[in-house]
């Protein structure tokens, strides 16, 4: 009997007419660990990001444009509809729920897998269609086969030369804005918080070297929540050293129901589940969470440390490139030579391993080969991957975690064969953008939303857009993605700071034909004022941390102004000063050669 | 005994700790009918925004940086602190009251001039402070001498001709949105809504052809709540013929008590007296007014108005800067010659006066000269203003009601002597940012927010920028400032639509010496798809209205880009082919000089 019978089966039971598994963990991860991937196993869709609902007699899967493509392959006989949730006509996952139910039914979900705030969404859409939500886990009872545990791995101290701030000062000024908001209790659920917190590491989930377990700061104490299997001798002297009490995982939530007095959660974040847990008459303030915005103002070691993060990963991309290109060449006169994205993938992944502490991927490296190169969050896999070709457009997004910092770039390259105009243009439109961007100065109280059109004019001005965020925050080796800063066209109220670290990745997609996208990581810095400045505003700019060429040849040099073209000459010799010395001097004459002036 | 005083003593006589005066009206409007004028009547302050928060021993009158230093002068001595509201250390009212009230003190406001919405944040931030919120208007009985009345000019009807579209078509599809929201009822209480909705205008406000009066929209019925006075014969056929029920002004009060079943309502707009009077059951549904968005977007014959009554402003506008050039270069020679910046108001009126179905100014002609320029919404008096001599800089920001439309334009221009750098750098960085939002395309979906700095992106690399607004919305015969739709900084979730109209009008001021700022209006326009456009993103563009050269003779030449000159260029023509067939030939071959290329 397929999942989705055996989960209508229980739905029938528990007396519920629909279950949505909202494809979360209980730590409001990007990253999940399997354990919690129950969208997928119940589903088949293997992609990151959607929305399981089932009723009775109807199923509905809400993903994004991104995996389009794949979920139509994956739901493909599954009895599942795909609903293409990007689209402007697509329902809302309540509205396709209120569209099949009627009074009096019952939709149940499992409260840990929601933030408070979505959870808040669900209930108040359904009040006027007198639909109630239960708080019920349907997925436990029924993957009981070779589910994967909650993982386990070690924790491990994060040292201070590497996190630039200790413990003790980050809980400090933690509790000084708790004491502003009359808080006597803080949860903090989200990995990556924890982690810079606490100034720790794990590896319990791919890509994101965070532990999973909850924290609970109060005034005077400090709990963490975390299974005992992961702490060895070494994290016990730590954690003891920090007077940091250890509590089983699932001990959160007899602890929460003990607190007495205002807790504060951040309701974007923390789960319903958590939120339930809190004893009747306890003082809420939601706000966001003070970790987030302190942990997105990277101090000056740990800025330090992604300056050489960024080093160590331009020499494995310049290494790449070197080889990508002899490749190339010896592929035109050798028939027999084959390569896949999947080879260049393993092969990038081999350079990176000889920097100094590179850990592992910042995320799944994108090698998008023409046309799978504007399929956004394409993945190659070994079995299902292009045959790389002296010819056309290669798109290879990618990034390190090392333990100075987190690195992600993205460069096109051109491997041979007549360049077409349009592909010229496209790559200046999204060159031209990404320099806007990267030399823009602004004012402080900026948000990133106010200046996203900056790396958009020029396509624009074409007629081309992409779907995509122009930038994301990046953590400090934590997660490759992370807020609340952002650079895209979403509302966000957050304003850049000093030391907030984004992307700039304009891109331009063809179907069927190439993608293009440039990425390099900036860093917010102060700007000193000039004497032409009319007003006391404190203006920003960006520092670029990341140190790798661009391809030239794709350039469409008429349309780059002298700013431009001085900005990118600059770049380059300041990539080739930089990043030479560290390579053989075989390599580094080509690198040269690559940064030579427009 | 002093106003301030006698509001006191009303005060402990009603067992009041404060009572606020927020300087609005009862329909939300921007400019006011001097009736509702209170919080300059008590404070003495002039300005036309603020709000006045008095206790039984402080008072306090809290204003933007437009009118620090007017509200500095005329404050003095009255025992009012100004209170600054634009600086970033600034109180807000609730704060500055919670901090000098004591635990069950009363505040008392007048709740027709608070919007629900105002109210609202009013009531819950005083909530943890169980400081409570009295509605009572203290007003009324001290304001007994020589207070004007509400206006009571004729109400007219507004020619289909101009308005180009019948209000049974307007009426049926503000219906059809609200049975989308199963609304029984919509009550509308913005002036601009009102006229706009019936196709009908005024003399009520200065500078605001409107009516003042409440409309009452039900699936059926079509009640305006007005003072009879200001309905004459033909108002009171045209109304009949529209089946529009008239009743007395102060009846809506009752009228909304009597209602049953559903009402829609606009929270930022209608006041918090309105929303109490309904009784209790009703179903309120809290939604932005759908009259506001559908004004918003200018038929073609609003549009055609709009391109007709920016020539006959060009034609004045072109009038009155030979005039001056005239005036200068006589100055130059006969020193006897004087013209103040009030002169320059009432000549640039009576231009105006010559010009097909002028009715009135938009707004108050900003003339300001040198220093003055830098003073944004600086107005000057006939007793109270500079005199003008050959030399500096003029900035000069005006506009016209037409019965074709209405229109609003800045320029800014050099009356003689040698340009300082400064002031063509300045001058060009802004002629830069209003050609950048000028020529902008932009994706369907856009919002303000997201272009905005486009207009700002070349003073900010010179480390300038400027506090008010880009661009603001402009109605049609109607308010020169109107929403939803707005280009600005501030988070806005409106997206610009095809047939807004909106300013485009950055500048830089330097206190002492000049303020430079250039303004058209632009239509939202649908930009036809090229063969480059990778999406089915549908594209955007702006068409520019106004019609008036420019001042070359401030413009750095170099630092313009050929994508730049070529527009100028083209505008040029464009203005010199469309308005010299309009002047004498003498003015015409004067405009064709001042539009030559660059």
């Amino acid at each position: 009997m397929n999942k989705i019978k055996r989960l209508r089966n229980l739905m029938r039971t528990s007396g519920v007419a629909a279950y949505i598994v909202p494809g979360t963990d209980p730590h409001a991860s990007e990253y999940m660990a399997a354990h919690w991937m129950e969208m997928q196993w119940l589903s088949g869709f293997t992609g990151e990001a959607g929305t399981l609902v089932v009723t009775l007699d109807d199923a509905g899967l809400f993903t994004d444009s991104r995996y389009y493509l794949q979920a139509d392959i994956e739901l493909k006989d599954t009895g599942i509809t795909l609903m293409r949730a990007s689209d402007i006509d697509c329902p809302s996952v309540e509205e396709w729920l209120i569209s099949r139910l009627k009074a009096n039914d019952i939709v149940a979900v499992n409260s840990e897998m929601w933030s408070v705030n979505d959870y808040e969404t669900l209930l108040a859409s359904f009040l006027n269609h007198d639909i109630s939500v239960k708080n019920i886990d349907l997925i436990a009872p029924l993957w009981t086969d070779s589910r994967p545990p909650i993982p386990s791995s070690l924790l491990y101290p994060y040292d201070e030369k590497y996190a630039g701030e200790s413990v003790e000062d980050k809980l400090n000024r933690i509790r000084q804005t708790m004491a502003k908001h009359n808080a006597d209790a803080l949860i903090i659920s989200a990995l990556d918080e924890i982690a810079w917190l606490l100034n720790i590491r794990g590896n319990d989930v791919e890509y994101n070297p965070v532990v999973i377990s909850y924290l609970l700061l109060e005034k005077e104490r400090c709990t963490l929540f975390i299974n005992s299997a992961k702490i060895d001798e070494t994290a016990h002297r730590y954690l003891s050293s920090l007077h940091i009490i250890v509590r089983e995982y699932t001990e959160v939530y007899p602890a929460l129901s003990a607190l007495h007095g205002s807790v504060m959660l951040d309701p974007a974040r923390v789960n319903e589940a958590l939120f339930a847990a809190l004893p009747e008459g306890t003082r809420i303030i939601k706000e966001q969470s003070p970790v987030l915005i302190d942990k997105s103002r990277k101090n000056p070691i740990e800025l330090e440390g992604e300056r050489k993060a960024m080093k160590q990963d331009a020499v494995a991309l310049t290494r790449f490139f070197k080889w990508l290109e002899e490749k190339m060449a010896n592929m035109r006169t050798d028939n027999g030579l084959r390569l896949t994205e999947w080879d260049l993938m393993e092969q990038l992944h081999e350079f990176r391993l000889q920097g100094d502490n590179f850990i592992e991927e910042s995320f799944g490296t994108i090698a998008g080969y023409k046309g799978n190169g504007a399929i956004v969050h394409y993945a190659a896999t070994p079995d299902n991957c292009a045959t790389i070709h002296p010819e056309g457009m290669l798109l290879l997004d990618s990034g390190g975690q090392y333990l100075d910092g987190t690195t992600d770039i993205t460069r096109t390259v051109w491997l041979g064969g007549d360049i077409p105009q349009q592909a010229k243009l496209d790559y200046t439109y999204v060159l031209k953008g990404h320099i806007a961007l990267a030399r823009a100065r602004f004012p402080l109280g900026t948000r990133g939303n106010q200046i996203d059109a900056l790396a958009k004019q020029y396509m624009w001005q074409a007629g081309i857009t992409y779907g995509h965020g122009t930038g994301h925050g990046v953590g400090h080796f934590l997660g490759c993605h992370e807020g609340p800063q952002n650079i895209r066209t979403d509302m966000n109220p957050t304003q850049l700071q000093p030391g907030n670290i984004c992307s700039d990745e304009p891109g331009i997609y063809r179907t069927g034909q190439w993608g293009i996208r440039i990425e390099n990581l900036v860093a917010v810095q102060d700007e000193p004022t000039t004497e032409a400045t009319t007003t006391n505003d404190r203006f920003l700019s960006f520092e670029t941390l990341t140190l790798c060429y661009y391809d030239t040849s794709l350039i469409e040099i008429t349309l780059l102004t002298d700013d431009e073209k001085q900005w990118l000459n600059d770049y380059h010799r300041r990539v080739a000063d930089t990043i030479c010395p560290l390579l053989t001097s075989d390599e580094a004459s080509w690198l040269r050669q690559k940064c030579k002036d427009i």
